[in-house]
């Protein structure tokens, strides 16, 4: 399959769907709903919408069916960025090749307009309801809920800003990473499966390719982020190294994180065995994640 | 019926359910499982909580059918005064008496606890679906999440923050009303009733009930803030006055405000008019709302 193709004609789906489902700009509060369009339709690899509707596919379901709910996992991701950004937080410029949201803003509309996308994105995942059972929907609301709080994303943050600046174990980082960006990574791909009435096997297959490719997409951001060039990553190279951050290769080295990118890669290929064409599309992203010029 | 019996039976079981529900303290990341406990936990009225419980009785429910609702809505309450206290929005140091969450666990950590308790109180009401036809968790996801949002709760915040410092028409201050407060008070009575099966007719009495309570109780507290002692509403006496922020007693003057309180009150009583004694909770929680020493 060419995936170059595919990756296009889905984020360009997403990208139209975004802009259907966001708060109009024509709406009161304007400013807040100009914040929100601001980050969420800057260009993006929409990585989390393509996982939900590719293995929504993968069952044999349609992908048009999942679309609410693979926007919401972009709204999730991108309000996560925008406080992440904070001075509180990171407090980086530089988004995307963009100001970050504050910095055109404003700190408390970033705030709030972060806010108001968490909202979102389970208003969104609930329409999904009118056109898919149910109790789907709840078990996917839940699952990235999860996935999203404390037992997820935000419990990684917290420990990757507990870290910073000490030396850290290798089972932190692996904790920061599985939780920080792996969590939200695997909900992607599960949710669209279960929306699409993915059987117990099936979803633990998901889940198992879900773990594998957020630990490889952290590895090769990692890596990314030392040899990588700015323009391809959107912020300064080197800005986690200043940081003082906890990475892979500071822990292993370049090589092995490589070889580890490499090897989580083939386990996702591996963990899709029993899915036939339809995961052609999960098992080519797997791949494009170590081939980012690593 | 004694209100007073009434509302500490059902606050005492709405803490001890929010201390189950809660992240452990003895769970990674302790610090904001601490951060998070620290406000929710905090002394509170559980308003919100304990109206999804009387209007589950008001239908003829069980009120522990949809205790983890009650408690998702009080986890959502909490998330936006913690990051409305943070240094970006209104800089508070103290909230309910204590001193307000970022002062004690940094703003970073209060955003994160903010951000987690959102994820988690949509995480408790999938987890009502144990209980409840998922159909109706669905609805009452949706319904919440809207409220919470931009069409609600932030969208309100937004206007309020962009409102100070100017004169505002009473339309203005209306809508903050109706959407800072009104809208989760509304979603609150209406999820109780929706998990518990209520049909259209007692969905639209309990969504003017909701309205009127929520705009009843938005201009006592208005009130209190001019009339009221610190030590009753947890905060210094003409804090929003010294803020320049849009209260009702500024636009209508003392008098009026009051009246337009207990005007409120009568018209979300009558709104039960179809409901029988099982209501009488909700009807004496709307007369409560104005005899707090306005």
């Amino acid at each position: 399959m060419n995936l170059h193709q595919y990756l296009k004609e889905r984020s360009e789906q997403v990208d139209a769907a975004l802009d259907r489902y966001l708060p109009p700009l024509d709406a009161v509060p304007q400013r807040l709903h100009e914040a929100i369009r601001y980050s969420v339709l800057a260009p993006g690899k929409r990585l989390r919408p393509i996982l939900v509707l590719a293995s929504a596919e993968a069952v044999g379901g349609k992908p048009e069916t999942v679309m609410p709910t693979a926007c919401a996992l972009e709204c999730i991701h991108v309000f996560s960025l925008i406080h992440d950004d904070l001075p509180c937080m990171d407090d980086d410029d530089y988004r995307r090749g963009r100001l970050t949201n504050h910095k055109v803003f404003g700190e408390a509309m970033a705030m709030l307009a972060g806010d108001a996308l968490q909202a979102l994105a389970f208003e969104l995942i609930a329409d999904n309801a009118a056109v898919v059972a149910p109790d789907r929907v709840v078990a996917v609301i839940k699952r990235i809920a999860n996935a999203a709080g404390t037992w997820g994303m935000v419990g990684g943050q917290v420990v990757d800003i507990e870290s910073e600046g000490k030396d850290i174990s290798a089972e932190t980082l692996q904790y920061i990473h599985a939780h920080k960006t792996g969590a939200l990574l695997t909900a992607s791909v599960l949710a669209g499966a279960i929306l699409c009435g993915a059987d117990a096997a099936q979803q633990q297959a998901l889940e198992r390719y879900g773990r594998s490719i957020g630990l490889a997409f952290q590895i090769a951001d990692d890596i990314l982020d030392i040899v990588g060039d700015q323009e391809k990553i959107g912020k300064p190279v080197g800005s986690d190294e200043g940081k003082d951050k906890a990475t892979y290769p500071k822990l292993y080295g370049l090589e092995e994180s490589r070889r580890r990118a490499h090897a989580e890669v083939a386990s996702a290929v591996a963990s899709l065995e029993g899915f036939g064409e339809a995961a052609e599309p999960l098992r080519a992203i797997a791949r494009y994640i170590v081939e980012r010029d690593l």
